[in-house]
């Protein structure tokens, strides 16, 4: 076992970040000899001319595991059946918004794994790679995911004003409509950064959850009730909108086609086994969601809000069960696979 | 400007990492699908005809900025200087420890940087990066640390106990060579790793303090007047070692030709201009190697004895500027070039 000790992180008055002089006074000293040293050694001719044998691949949206991993390791293996080449290495480039925990992402990856790992932080709303460096493209539960709310839902004037509810199921069309129009705007930005960072031949495969909108409005309904019980100002719950949206089949054909560089191999919704949906089990359903929503939230209402909103909505767990039963839909995603034309 | 909304860190109650249910299902259904793309659609033939223009650089032992980025922008700009290239594009590799912190370094990324950016973590002593994927190598202020205390100092029926020391500096041939010893383990480690990492004609410059070692002795001797005064056991002083080794020229010329696949373009001892040094800045010099060594400091002796060391030592300011006056000697660090064979 081999031992290791951090910097000291964070910026507080001892921190590494507020009191390195003394590394940056060697760096400086440095400065000139690195770049004599580049200039007149750097073989930029016979450099390129190696090709690495490595297969990237880039999981957008990773979070922190551990369905990432899995789906990585997944990935690496079926590659590996299909190119019979046991020279070839895999990299996994892990990417989410930089206010994502990749500390935990870092510390929980598998020792065992088959591929060299790096987090890379940023919007997948924009470029994150250098240009035809991509073999393989992964992304779950993570595309539905706005930029930002529909700027038209923030203005109380207009008809978007979206009174009573937090998301666009149940909505006005004028409501749904902005939710779409930002999420085939976010979608362009999307897919012209793959397209440049894809190499040709190499392919995408994205999942996203369909049925996941049914469960949204239990917590909007436990806001309105704090709102009926004078904890909450109503205008609070109209100003909030939940910045996801599920496409269908149409909304992603359509975006996928307007950015024309990537085939559609395979697009259709499908009807996983779902133990928590099947068995109805609201309590575990509930609390996935909040975990997933839990920012969201705090941004717009606080710590104490959320947290009463989430608790309260547990509580509800058994009449959700119910309802559940009731109306039973089997749970439905989206499966998309892509190649770069 | 967009936002973001990460999931729930870290691994408490409602964590995403604890709470995930829903996102495995989703891929669990779709495992089979993305077999069957993959296998049917992946063009692997054509994919690694493509070149990707990319310049890769990495830096060993990044910590979390801001030298780093100042490096790694020095070094981009050189290369591009030298290459007269616009499609070149560039992407660097931040590399450190797994507990390293990351989220950190991520969030202060420079805005304006010209290059892409990853995260990398695991130590640097081991394989990091697939083979022939990287072109530029650079290491400031990082090789200086052991991957481990030599094993030979934690036996005190051994003359290598280095009694009242924290550090080979003063102390007996034994330990002075069992710290020699597992500096050239370590790097033999280092250079086979970055040997099989970087291309042919691609380059490695590590920089190194030489003059650090000189202070290291002032937090030894606030460590035995906390003995002298019944706060602190000796045998704990005794036990404790700094895991850092200052290479001088012979060291790493011995470990660079041992390995033998990278010639040695430029190794020399320089005399950079040094503020802290030259002013006798004992205060901020003191404060730079608390943030250093608080760690290492609290793993063996704990949060409290490593606070009071370390205010002590800050408050013998004065003391150390006036020793670092009379004692003056310029600072001194050690710069390596080397080129890939």
């Amino acid at each position: 076992m081999t031992t290791s000790f951090p910097m000291n992180g964070g910026d507080a008055v001892y921190s590494y970040s507020k009191n390195s002089q003394i590394q940056r006074e060697v760096l400086d000293g440095a400065k000139e000899m690195m770049k004599e040293a580049i200039i007149k050694n750097l073989d930029i001719k016979n450099m390129f001319t190696y090709s690495s044998n490595t297969f990237n691949i880039i999981e957008l949206g990773c979070s922190i595991g551990p369905n990432t991993f899995n789906s990585m390791q997944h990935i690496v293996q079926v590659v590996k059946e299909k190119c019979h080449d046991n020279n070839l290495e895999f990299q996994v480039f892990f990417n989410d918004h930089v206010n994502n925990d990749f500390n935990t992402l870092f510390r929980s990856l598998p020792i065992d794994r088959s591929y060299y790992a790096c987090g890379v932080p940023g919007s997948f709303h924009g470029r994150l790679f250098p240009s035809r460096s991509i073999h393989f493209a992964h992304s779950s539960c993570a595309i539905h995911w706005l930029s930002k709310v529909p700027k038209e839902l923030l203005d109380e004037k207009t008809l978007a004003w979206n009174k009573g509810l937090i998301h666009y199921v149940g909505a006005s069309s004028i409501v749904v409509n902005a939710y779409v129009a930002q999420f085939e705007k976010d979608m362009e930005m999307f897919f012209n950064a793959r397209a440049e960072e894809i190499v040709p031949g190499g392919m995408m495969v994205i999942l996203s959850p369909f049925s996941g909108y049914r469960y949204l409005n239990f917590f909007g309904s436990t806001l309105m009730d704090l709102v009926n019980e004078g904890m909450l100002d109503e205008s609070l719950v109209d100003s909030f909108n939940v910045p996801v949206y599920f496409p269908s089949i149409e909304d992603m054909t359509k975006v996928v086609e307007k950015n024309n560089f990537f085939s559609i191999e395979r697009i259709e919704l499908t009807y996983p086994k779902s133990k928590l949906v099947d068995e109805a089990d609201a309590k575990t359903l509930i609390i996935n969601l909040t975990a997933v929503l839990q920012q969201v939230f705090i941004n717009h209402f606080g710590n104490e809000i959320t947290e009463e909103t989430f608790t309260r909505t547990i509580l509800k767990s058994e009449e959700i069960s119910a309802w559940m039963k009731i109306n039973y839909e089997k749970a439905c995603q989206l499966f998309v696979a892509l190649k770069r034309k």
